[in-house]
Parts: C-alpha cells; structure tokens; sequence
C-alpha cells in the first residue's frame, strides 16, 4: 500500500506521448499539435484595402483621376501613376505603385475626378503583404490545442493537414454479477450497471472516441479470457470492480495469471483504496474499485493524466490551489481522503454526502478538497485547504 | 445604428428554446433535461453489504452459526434468526431480518461458528432500501446538464429514455470571391476562406453538431437563392460577409428582397459594426461582417447567446466580471470596444495585436476587455476593468 503522492509519482514515471500522425485539419478540433507549423503563404498574400474606397498615387494631391475598379477576388494588377486612383473594396488587391487607400466616406467623386479630403497619410488603410505573417516563419508551435481560433488561422495559411498526437483506444471491463443493463427487468439483488457509462462518457468529454465496453461476470476464467483479449487490443484499460479482497473478486488473480507487471496496488486513500495499476508491452491497465464514487476518482487522480499526456497535453493532472473552507468538516479516519466539494469565489464548500457508493455527489461537486494522510479532526472554517479542480 | 447594450437587449427579447425531445440516455452526453426525472426504482433497491464480511441477526451475541452464504447478484432471500450469520459480500442483498454486516477483517471462523470481536451498531454496514433515492421522488430537475456523472445517476435508476432540449439546425454561408478552399492554388487577389471553419468548429464546441455549410460569390441572384433555401429549411444562419456598404456587398439588399424581418442592422462597436441580425418565420439570420475577428466576436455576443438558450441553457450570455488591468492601454474611436485580453490570476492584460482582419489574437486570448462607448482615452493600469470570458 503506498500514499498518494507516491502513487501520483509513480503515474508520472510513466506518461508517454502517442505516437504522432497526419490528420486533415478540418477534422482536427481538440487534438494537439505535434510539430511546428510554419506559414506557406505570406497573409495577406498580397496588398490588401482594409475600406471600401479609392486606392490613390500621389503625395499631396488632393484631386485624382479614377482609371478603373478592383473588387475583392480580382486578378488584375492595375499600375498607378502620381495622381491616378482606383475604386476598390475591402480586400481586394491594392495596387502596388498606390500610396494609400481612402475610405468612400471621405471623398467625393465627379465623374472620373476623385476628391479627396486631405493628405492621407502613407500606406493608410493598406494591410502589407505579410503584415500577419511571413511565409516560412512559425505559425504556430508543437504543443498548441487546436481551438476553432487555431484551426481557422491554420486554415488561412493554406495549411490543409497537421502532425498531431493521436487519440488513445481505451477499453472498459465492467465486472459483477449484480449488474444487469437499462432496459432490463431487476431482479432481486440486482443493480442497474452504470460505471460504463460514467467511464465511457467522461473520456468522451476528453475527447476520446475509440471505446470498447465489455461485461464479465465474476468467472475467473472469463475475466482472465477478456483481460488477456483487451489488453492485447488497446492502449489502455480501465477495469471497474472485483479488484478488492472478497472471494469473488477475481480480477487482481486474473492480472497475476496473465504476468500483469504491476506498477501499484492500494494507495493509502478514501475512497478508492483497492486501485491496481499495471502494465504489459504498451498497455497500461487500471483496475479501478466498482463503487462508482471510487472508480470516478481513481480514474481522475491516476488514469485521465495518462490518458492527457498521451494526447499530447504537458500539463495532464487536475489543477491544484487553495482556496477558503466555508464551513468546518470533520474528518474521520488517517486515510488521506478526497472530498467532493463546490469552489465558488475563492471559497469552498465540502458536500455532507460522501458514500463512495454514490455518484450523485459529482453532479454538483466541482472539485475536491484534498485531505493529507493523518489530518483526521476537524477542518476549520475559513482555513485554507488545498483544492483540486475537477474537469 | 443602436448600442450594444440596446443590442444585447434585442437579443434577449428573441431568446427561445427549442421543442423538447425523448433521447437515448447513453446519447444525452451535454443535453440539457426538458423535464424532471423521478426516480423510477429505490437505490439501492435492497438493503445491500457495503462490505465483504458476515450478515448477522443478534442483539449482543459474539458467537453466531453461519447458514449460508450470499454473494453480489444472488436473489436467494435468507430468513435469519437470532443467532445466525451469512457469509456476504459488497453489493449483494443483506437479509431481511439481518441487524448488522461486521467486516471479515473483525471476524474469526472455526468451521460454522462465526466470533465477532465486539457488538456492532444497529444495521452497521448495511445500505437501506432506498437510502440513496427513493422510488417516485425527484432525481433530477429540468435544467440539469447532463454531465456523465449525471448521465450514470440516471442509468444506475433504471432511466432509459429523457426529455432534452434538441440541438438546432444551423446554416453557415459565406460569401466573397477572393475566397478559395484550402487545397487550391492560391491566384493573385485571393485568400484561403477560414470562417466557415471557424464558425463551424465554434458550433461544434458547442454540442450542435447539425452544420451545413454554402459558399457563394458576389452575385445577387444567387446570394437571394441561396438565402431563402437556407432560411427555410435551418433554425438558425449564420452569414459570414457581404453586410458592409460597398458596391458588391449584397447580403443586406438579398435580405431585404426576401422580406427577413430586421431586427437592428449595424450596433455602436469595434470589431463588428455592420452586423445585422433577423428573422423570418421560426428561423433568425445574422448577418456577420467577414473581418474573422469581427465575425468571431458578433457570433459570441449576439449568436451564442441565441443558440445557448435553445439548447436549454437559461445563462447564455458570456460571463461578465471584473478584473484589474496589468498595463495601461490606449483607447482609440468613440464605438464601444471588446478588446482581445488574457484574463489571469484576477489580472487582465489586453492583447496588443487587435486587428479584426485577424483571428490569430483568439488563439491566446480567453476573454474580453469590454470598453463601453465614447471611453476614449488611456485605460489606466491598475484599475478594474469589465472583462467577458471567451467560451
């Protein structure tokens, strides 16, 4: 059995990135990226109006000679002499030899003679080819979550595909014969099986898609057949339940049968206690206790920052601070605990209900305060306790 | 022309909720409840072991006969009497007439014969029947979002199906013939088209996942056309461009041709000026003026809001606070301003790069500095300032 902070130690030990690959950006949204990008096109690409107005020639003339129109998307490249100008619109191609361009506002047109208010100052109203960036310089560095801002950006340089770290394939093994699925008739003794969907949904909202769910009844040889299938065919698997002491748990044998190298088993903590983790070749195996209280922390303080930092994110585990304690809290028990509680203003809130059997907490809970080992007593209110921030 | 709190109140005015819809709860990742759900069973629906030990029926007896044993799942209902004790194990039915579950690491067995080391609490270690929810009462309250953890409360409760607010349809067109597709080769004049990603990444962010996106040149007849199809067959459309005053900009003659109902056209402020916003029938129009800064920052004051509340979201509004400004900045114009700034620590720093020809800013930024109308002049270090957080 080790402490919680032995346990987050040895899980850092451990991170690893995916292993990157090409993706169409499009498609991109949420992955991280895994390369500098660099601009392949100075933006603008060309001398760009920022008005709707007159690209004029000249210095201190205030009358010009209108010689033609550019639209926004026109190819044609008109060449200005000294007192010559040109209609032209918001993005459209200014006129290399033109000295500014004038907002239509401030001007006055008779038939090909423009007026112009006053003396523009240079360049005014021009966006210079590659003001925004210049073709070859970096457009954006390894690392950088693609947000739609960044995906659009990427977008306006051209740029059509990206390296990115991959998205990991999980699989989830729900063990227990008291679950039965929705939809189903209960059975006295049953329950409905909900961590699946507790897991399956919380690594969705991470953005993971490729899920595996599989059922196994308490069978020790089924449970070792599925455990040896999985963790041949993922990256990662999440157990939930039979890793605890009763003669009906068989997962932890399961693990043992199939030389599971184990990384650690129990941390000093409530809830969630009886957690294993393992590995074998590339897969990292989490049996994580069935109460679903436990499975969700065990999953957040041990598995998600696995799971992050093979997304490619440098910064995979749940934020610390410290924050105000509202009301005082009796603690019971040496364990070092986790307690579902509400941050609101700098101040926060421990929730009364704490069954690590019930998942209700999370639903308003959005973050925990985390109680050392051996701070068994009352917290009291408005001393600082240490906070992790839930997803 | 109005202001944008005149604007904001617009918006407010038309705020609308979806038609509530039945979903698949293993679908509902992100809905938000149209309705209350009661819960359908008692959870737990027995009294239930919360530990791996021995089920005993007794006042303060040490010494109990074992009858039997019941593991998790078993729907075999023991009947014990005083003096007895089952083997039990966590999650599995606790018999009827049992008073309490002693741990196994507090017991010692010599054959039958179980020996407890002292008298437990009355019901000690035994989940009552309905002590998390009971059969009939409120499980959850319209509004909730169903986070997964919500999502799991409802399955382990029996609930199938829920009543959610639905996701709109939502048309992106954009328009301007300097734009070209990623991929293709990059003419003299043009630009590679990013806001359609950008407003479609944004949505998908979001949870709206209906998204169809029109492209159409500067031609009248076919920005009518593709108008009125869209406006007929989406909740909500979104035009990016063509808004403005110049002679190709042929959005707002296309609107008025097909009789959409304006609900304010052009609002006091930078970026964004020329943005119109309407209706026809169910459906509501923006009109987004193309800059992509401007485009972005319309969307999220005026579009979001709409959008966030026909998902169900009763706050669709951008959270406003208000934070201490770490370098002074200088105002420049009389419109009221949201400046592009990194919100940190209670400190905010407005980015120094605010062009709305560029959306780069949105990469690092997180929030808004709101400057109101006619505050032109230094905003001073040190002093707070309206700040809008960024999704």
């Amino acid at each position: 059995m080790i402490s919680v902070s032995e346990a987050i130690e040895k899980v850092t030990t451990y991170l690893y990135k995916g292993i990157p690959k090409a993706i169409a950006i499009d498609k991109g949204l949420h992955y991280i990226l895994a390369s500098d990008v660099f601009a392949e096109i100075d933006m603008p690409p060309f001398p760009q109006s920022a008005m709707d107005g007159y690209a004029i020639c000249g210095n201190k003339e205030l009358i010009y000679t209108i010689i033609g129109e550019v639209k926004a998307g026109d190819s044609k490249q008109f060449v200005l002499k000294n007192g010559e100008a040109v209609r032209i619109f918001t993005g459209a191609p200014v006129p290399k030899t033109a000295t500014a361009v004038i907002m239509q506002e401030k001007t006055s047109v008779i038939k090909n003679q423009l007026k112009i208010e006053e003396t523009p100052l240079q360049k005014q109203n021009i966006r210079s080819r590659g003001e925004q960036i210049k073709k070859g310089s970096l457009a954006m560095a390894k690392g950088q979550k693609l947000s739609p801002s960044a995906i659009s950006f990427l977008v306006s340089l051209g740029i059509t595909t990206v390296q990115v770290y991959p998205k990991p394939k999980v699989a989830i093994v729900v063990t227990g014969n008291e679950l039965i699925q929705i939809g189903e008739r209960l059975a006295y003794g049953k329950i409905y099986e909900s961590n699946s969907i507790l897991l399956a949904r919380t690594l969705e909202q991470e953005g993971i898609k490729s899920i595996n769910v599989h059922r196994v009844a308490d069978n020790y040889e089924a449970t070792v057949r599925l455990l040896k299938q999985v963790s041949m065919a993922n990256d990662f698997v999440l157990v939930s339940g039979g890793i605890s002491v009763g003669d009906y748990d068989f997962v932890g044998a399961a693990l043992k049968e199939l030389h599971i190298e184990e990384i650690f088993y129990k941390v000093k903590q409530k809830p969630g206690k009886p957690l294993f983790f393992g590995k074998q070749n590339g897969t990292f195996i989490y049996a994580l206790p069935g109460n679903p209280a436990s499975t969700l922390t065990c999953f957040y303080m041990y598995a998600l920052p696995m799971l992050r930092y093979y997304l490619g994110n440098d910064n995979p585990f749940l934020l610390r601070s410290q924050k105000t304690l509202v009301k005082e809290y009796e603690v019971k028990g040496v364990r070092a605990q986790f307690l579902k509680a509400i941050v609101a203003n700098n101040m926060v809130t421990i929730l009364t209900q704490q069954s690590s059997a019930m998942i209700s907490g999370f639903i308003e809970a959005n973050a925990y305060v985390y109680v050392p080992e051996f701070s068994n007593g009352v917290l009291q209110k408005n001393t600082l306790q240490e906070v992790i921030m839930l997803p």
